[in-house]
């Protein structure tokens, strides 16, 4: 039977301030990437946004990023791969902590925003991402943008892999993302982006920006939680695939190929 | 046999700021306190000093402070028992995953400054700690003041405790630490500190400010490690140690009574 | 002809963390008291902030607080004279030049949460605000807490100071605040808040959690912005003070005495 | 007369972090850039590094960089033109306020590392950076590379420039540095940076890494005071320049044409 895993970011709050719909998003996902407190997050929010996980059998990953709560962690900086390193391995080490104490095993971690993107294409951070995921557990699985360099690096690591793929965002003919510069970046059309995803995760296969047809694995999908209708979005999804005889459970046992 | 362990702050440099005799402190003691980020240190700090230690065999552990680098968390902020369990729990976790990635298990927790010294006389305060180091991994030994609350709540938490005791500091008649702001409260002289540390270590006895002789278990002696004086007399600590026949050895197989 | 000023928190946002109704908040005070980045704010959000006043004529001030972001700088931090005397100038400096960009003077500044509260009560730290504020612009009005420490610190120091009052706290015999430990501290009633503001501004006089009608002259009133209630209050109070013939404008002219 | 400007550095301590060598480079310059607390420096180093400027007559300018305290303000960071406009602001606006506590009027402003670089090349950031300067106060000198965008922003917004040289940098026949990574980029003798920067400072010409001599006019020369034989060249040069003929003197009149 195929699986898919639904992933979606959490924990994003900072002291007073409160970001997201953790509440809602929880229950929408299998697996939870939990802000580290690098780019969002505090050890607070940490703790309860894992026991909330812990409550809905959500499985716990940690969402490390760029160290700038300013730019929530979305403004690319030039760091040396032995600083991503150490920052991943920080920031996972960290949450790990906070899902023990809960009496859970982390499962999975997942890089946020600029860190993400920098990984997806420079071969030592992404080298260095996995090398920090693995030291600290190497039954962790990591996520990353499927067809990457991240991908690369985690089965070079000898790591499971996660392939994440995207409703609402339009893929290039050699399988990346097309640039959000470009017009037709992003698709607007939430059916457009429901039947694409489905056609991904069942087929194996999605429809270029161009028009070509081409091959994309995925072993979990991205969701959003910023708001109603993305928490709407997500909950078609779910069904749709369901409907499909698609078995919707975190990857934390998938094995990707 | 009796045994004494001697531990010391390492870790202590951020970013292009370097601050500590680590390389030399190293040799010196038994254990390692290392600071997590929040007082001082960060990841890359960290990683260094964890296989730094590893090269040594001093035993690794966390030194989690006050989220106050401008402070160097030596100023007393009013924080909730959740805020401390948590931030605790992040910063020990953290230090954890680079002992991990070493290959190394950490052994001990050791508060740093402000939070050392409000954990010592706040109940609650010190039972946050011992739950969140507990939480993380219950074989961890917790250091804190003899006599002090900390020890205390290690002890209910079902935690190994270590009782640190100072060379260089007056002691009241209640066992406690004379206040700095005393006359007295440091001793000065070297060699009289070295006497006191070595009778306390040898025969569980101080002599207080006010000439009272009173009893003090002892498990580990807080070495300095800011200056060449320092770490002389560290030395020379260590020298007179041995040959009175006190092995000096960490506090991981200690056990408080 | 009697003036009152209604002073309101503002500029509180970080990030991409959104806080407050800035916008209906400047339309109901003659003062805004901007957050300067240390517990709140950043210096986007303080550029906009005062671009937002310069447009509703609404008088500019620093909003100065603790270095503490992640408790939003309502934990009290053991800090010197001098480190306050430095932290208050730094901020209300960085204010006073996004005013100026703008055009603007800036006209007062008010301590933030435990600052406030600190210098309220510790006349050193009193001192040490006013003698920064004057240092940097002696025709800054100081805005604290009616019958403070810092109201007495402003006076010696040259400065002129904005007494400032609540509508929903409940006072003590001897001027001060009930503290939020005591049961009625707060006025959850809010004609009776109302009430109460009316009669400190046009009167002069308080009647005491304790029954005693006391003097309590008044320069600003403290509104809160947090939330629909609390807008809608603002504006009735404001109504019901033009109606009694006090006018409502900024405390830039005011001279206590 | 021709007259030349030696800047330097300083106030980069942080906290218990020491750096640099403030008691001797404070005599070496005429213009002192002190770091306002994003990449370095704190508000108590700001105002202990205003008032040693104040006591030995260097003039006071600002020197604001990135936020990022872990990397010294060295990484580049994706911010945008709006970012740099404020943070520039802010950061300009702190110094200027302890300036003015003292009694002293800040004479120009030097954007440090990354943003330095950045705004050297990127013309959209070397007018974010101009912008906030003039707006703070039109009289202020903006430092920077000589040639560069930012000398020509300054210049667009009506501003002084002062065009900054390097003696221990070697120059391309464009009149930009010779980047680190090609060898010979750093001059590695003395008496050779000395006699490139007399060279430029007395005829206004170097000679390029390719042979080549080229016309740069200078209005300050960068000094270093990282340790004894930095501050022992600084006195060299310094003599050389005043042997001369040239009379070294701070940037505030200069008019760069």
């Amino acid at each position: 039977m195929k699986t898919i895993d639904l992933n979606g970011d959490m924990g994003e709050s900072f002291g007073v301030y409160r970001i997201g719909s953790d509440e809602q998003l929880v229950k929408a996902v299998t697996s939870a990437n939990i802000a580290c407190g690098f780019h969002a997050g505090d050890p607070q929010t940490m703790q309860a946004t894992v026991r909330l996980c812990a409550e809905h059998g959500t499985a716990v990953g940690a969402h490390p990023g760029l160290p700038d709560l300013a730019g929530f962690g979305r403004r690319s900086l030039a760091v040396t791969p032995h600083e991503v390193y150490t920052m991943v391995l920080y920031q996972a080490a960290a949450l790990q902590g906070f899902a023990r104490a809960e009496g859970l095993r982390m499962t999975h971690v997942k890089p946020h925003g600029a860190l993400y993107n920098m990984a997806a294409v420079q071969r030592p951070l992404a080298d260095a991402v996995a090398e920090a995921v693995y030291r600290l557990d190497p039954e962790l699985v990591l996520y990353g943008l499927a067809g990457s360099e991240l991908i690369a690096a985690a089965e070079r690591a000898g790591l499971r892999a996660a392939r994440e793929v995207f409703a609402d965002r339009a893929y290039e003919a050699d399988g990346t993302l097309t640039p959000r510069s470009l017009p037709g970046a992003v698709l607007h059309d939430s059916s457009e982006a429901e039947a694409q995803v489905i056609r991904i995760v069942k087929d194996g296969i999605v429809r270029c920006r161009t028009g070509e047809e081409i091959q994309l694995g995925a072993d979990t999908v991205c969701i959003h939680g910023d708001g109603p209708e993305a928490l709407e979005m997500a909950a078609r999804i779910r069904k749709r695939l369901e409907e499909e005889g698609i078995e919707v459970r975190h990857a934390g046992n998938v094995r990707s190929s």
